[in-house]
């Protein structure tokens, strides 16, 4: 026993849960009269943020939540939304955010799994919930939140009231003043998000306290955050909880500006007129913007960062995107590390490069967050490291605070997932000399024929590249003499035409013959509400 | 038993200790060329910085050092005084970083406390070291460093080598690829920082590796440091371990510029030819800075954030910082805080205030940082919050994960510190009614007059406001009518003259009859290393 383990433990004055909610506070007390809600014609200050969430924590208290139970919330990016994941956790409760395009079976075992006790619902989405809760074997009390916002040019309708009360009736029921619960322990949970498991149930991944309060420092340094941010929310803030921004706003007393349906005009308008600085979302919300008819731009003078994932900029959309006045940050993670847990950290050099030589430097996937301990690519049979080759395939690694505590009730996956100490993502990589990683493919997309690994993502660059093309999807097709072959489905942007013979050429010019594709249609390219092409739906198509 | 307690338990996938450790090893992956050091002619990129680190520490492990020993170092603000910052808790031991200004007693004192096993000294230094070890118990491996780049232009000369072998021999006996240890927990000690202690032996105030880390985040967010900062070191590094900083720059891959002695001359031709973005010390730097000859003075067209504590910037000083192209932060803290931890947010519409507005709004500590958790003034008696109103004065308490573990070896003064579960700082404040506090005085400093509380940071202010007061300290004088009365020590700038009575006229006109000083004495001002007034002695001259 060493000098420095005597008399010296943890007490009340020295240490403390480190959690979100404390940031939160923190912003309240700095800056109370600093707008933090821009929502339509409402705004709210930093002060009525905190109040409106402890008094939303002492309404759900006062309902019989106790800690550690599930309240699940079904909302669009909404003040609402923002208000719940703060008010939940303040009392000690867990915030579930479903997927607003889920179809009512999946939100009812959701809800089941869950034992979610109170579910709050936009009237967006009441009908498919009301379907879901005759589903559920759970009776949990339902709140309408009848969005006064709600937008008139409306790509969809309110829907009924299905609820006991509205989520405004439910608030009033609580004490603004209330004393939020601190987590009794920072490896509390406090929130659960459901992968979208495209086989099989969906598995509940728990975040908690700790990681959340950390993201909140390794998003404010990743995405270059100022004092006052201001956040467009076109993002989901049901997906990974919005990559914790929810929370991580308040680190830096930013802006949050909601948005119930991205849309370019709606976008441009918020860039204009509120300032914004920050924004997150797969390509597909670049190319909205990029593509947006000149009649809906709008001029804006300072620069906006653009934090995408999901899939690596396209070269064309880059440039666009720069010419536009937007600096792209290409993040990458998964629901299982709180969303992003990974940079491709931008360097003073790179900044000289242009074209191909850029897109491919902006490709990389990149190096940890500051808050995460370590990512790397193995051999998941060996879980030995691959060589820093970058052409050696493995798969990619991640061990840290910001990796998920496990899957709820599900303690087999979550030591499959965990096995050998690390968090094994499932996605296929290689490390590169330089110590950044690029992602070669999903484990389940990568195409193996004559016994050669094809990365899908290599020949959908290779498409990408041909001026037609919007958006490329490349899966593997069944074949007897290969095993699998690539087979591409390709969407053109509006007035373009190219024949697929053109394309196979322009293919051919690019790439091993054998990566090349097999066939190539034409098609609608089905995507997730984030923008994520559902490879599993154009597998189906195959065969 | 809730559904979240069961089967989700930490590992090494989800859990890892925190550790500033980890943001230099992610410095030394991301950005291995960037320049981390320059001290002199000498220049070191990260991953030569990160590979000594390591050297260092396998050095150490070599000669015997086990986990929770204690390392000393007598260092001025060189390089080898950031690579103990890393390879010292590299090895699992902990850094005991020496004033450098304190005599052989106090040095001896420390040494046989800390059990220090190996010390590190600079040739500066050697001397008053050489005497402590004949005084001190232990026998710990001394180890010489001569700074090759030790300037030309000293103030100061090296003294004798003491040492059983000089500082490169033993880095070279270590391995640069040495896997350092991670600490078997954040609450590992990382370093031992002794207060100055005016009455009875030094406290040794243990960090751990947690707060450490935290401080990455909580510097960063309060200094406003963006990717590569440049921060010069004036202030010593053996202070609160520069309040952290030589961890902290790890987090933006920042570029540390070493000093070994804080001369105007050698300030600006960092700046200007170095491109300096961050510095920190006490207001007597800043009036170096400002009072420097024009000789010494360079062009520079970056905006420089000096961050200040130990005491409120003078309005004049203020104004001269700004025009001359620095942004001064007012930060605050103690050692036992991890140096600071309070900083005077500054708000945008306290932009448009000028002068003595301006400065009085400066001269508040401020608030809380994102990674402490609570600040307050209170009652030590009743342990109740004191009224947000300005004016009643109670002592400031903290309490979070940057507040020391405690005093080693000291379970009483600890216990005493920790009191009610708030780290009782001994200072004396009041909590604005915007949640800002302000200090009034030490405990130890306010004058009790006649059963009045007299501030003597008042009294000084007051006397800062003559343009011929260049410092101002006000002590307690014993007085048998009324029990003390306030002591003005002044000294004046260079080339000004003011007569005792003019200044107590000037006081009488600012303040209230019983608060202006009964005596003047114009003398020079004794003050710390650090710049801090040394009260202590001027109340020795009282009496």
């Amino acid at each position: 026993m060493g000098i420095y383990d005597e008399h010296l433990d943890r007490n009340a004055a020295n240490y403390q849960p480190l959690t979100p909610l404390s940031h939160l506070a923190r912003a309240a007390l700095v800056f109370p009269d600093h707008t933090a809600i821009i929502h339509g014609s409402l705004r709210r200050s930093y002060a009525e943020f905190y109040a409106r969430s402890r008094q939303l924590a002492s309404a759900l208290e006062r309902r019989g939540i106790a800690p550690g139970e599930t309240v699940a919330v079904m909302l669009s990016n909404t003040p609402a939304m923002l208000e719940a994941h703060h008010g939940v956790p303040m009392c000690g409760a867990v915030l579930l955010s479903i997927n607003t395009r889920l179809d009512a079976a999946i939100i009812a075992f959701q809800l089941d799994h869950s034992e979610t006790k109170i579910v709050i619902v936009d009237r967006e989405f009441s009908g498919v919930m009301a379907e879901a809760l005759t589903l559920a074997s759970v009776k949990p009390l339902v709140v309408d939140y009848d969005d006064p916002d709600f937008p008139a040019d409306a790509p969809a309708r309110k829907g009924a009231l299905i609820g006991s009360l509205e989520y405004e009736a439910l608030v009033a029921e609580g004490d603004p003043a209330y004393e939020w619960r601190m987590p009794s322990d920072e490896w509390d949970a406090i929130s659960l998000n459901y992968t979208s498991g495209t086989t099989g149930n969906p598995k509940g991944v728990v975040y908690h306290h700790r990681g959340a309060a950390l993201m909140g420092y390794g998003n404010v340094i990743a995405a270059g955050m100022g004092k006052h941010p201001v956040y467009l929310w076109t993002l989901p803030m049901f997906h990974c909880n919005g990559w914790c921004f929810p929370w991580t706003l308040a680190v830096q007393a930013g802006t949050h500006v909601c948005l119930r349906w991205v849309r370019a005009k709606a976008m441009f308008d918020a860039i204009a007129d509120h300032g914004v600085t920050h924004l997150c979302g797969a390509p597909i919300v670049m190319s909205t913007l990029i593509n947006a008819p000149a009649a809906e731009k709008r001029d804006f003078t300072q620069t906006v960062t653009f934090n995408t994932a999901a899939a690596p900029p396209p070269q064309a959309v880059l440039a666009g995107m720069r010419d536009a006045g937007f600096e792209v940050t290409h993040l990458y993670g998964l629901t299982e590390t709180y969303g992003p847990a990974v940079v491709n950290e931008w360097k003073r050099e790179w900044e000289a490069l242009e074209g191909p030589e850029r897109a491919a430097q902006k490709a990389r996937q990149g190096v940890r967050y500051t808050v995460l301990e370590d990512l790397t690519v193995m051999n998941p049979d060996t879980m030995e490291k691959t060589p820093a080759d970058g052409e050696t395939i493995g798969e990619v690694m991640f061990r840290g605070n910001i990796v998920m505590r496990g899957y709820l009730k599900n303690p087999e996956a979550s030591a499959e997932a965990f096995r050998g100490g690390w968090f094994h993502s499932g996605d296929l990589g290689v490390m590169h000399e330089d110590g950044y990683i690029e992602l070669k493919d999903r484990a389940k997309d990568i195409i193996i024929s004559g016994g050669e690994n094809i990365s899908s993502i290599e020949v959908e660059n290779a498409l990408y590249q041909h001026p037609a093309v919007q958006t490329a999807a490349v899966v593997a097709k069944p074949d007897e003499k290969w095993g699998e072959t690539p087979l591409a489905f390709v969407e053109l942007k509006p007035g373009r035409e190219v024949t697929a013979d053109e394309l196979m050429e322009h293919c051919r010019a690019r790439l091993a013959r054998y990566k090349c594709p097999k066939e190539i249609v034409f098609a609608e390219i089905p995507k997730t509400s984030t923008g994520k092409v559902q490879k599993y739906v154009l597998r189906k198509m195959t065969t």
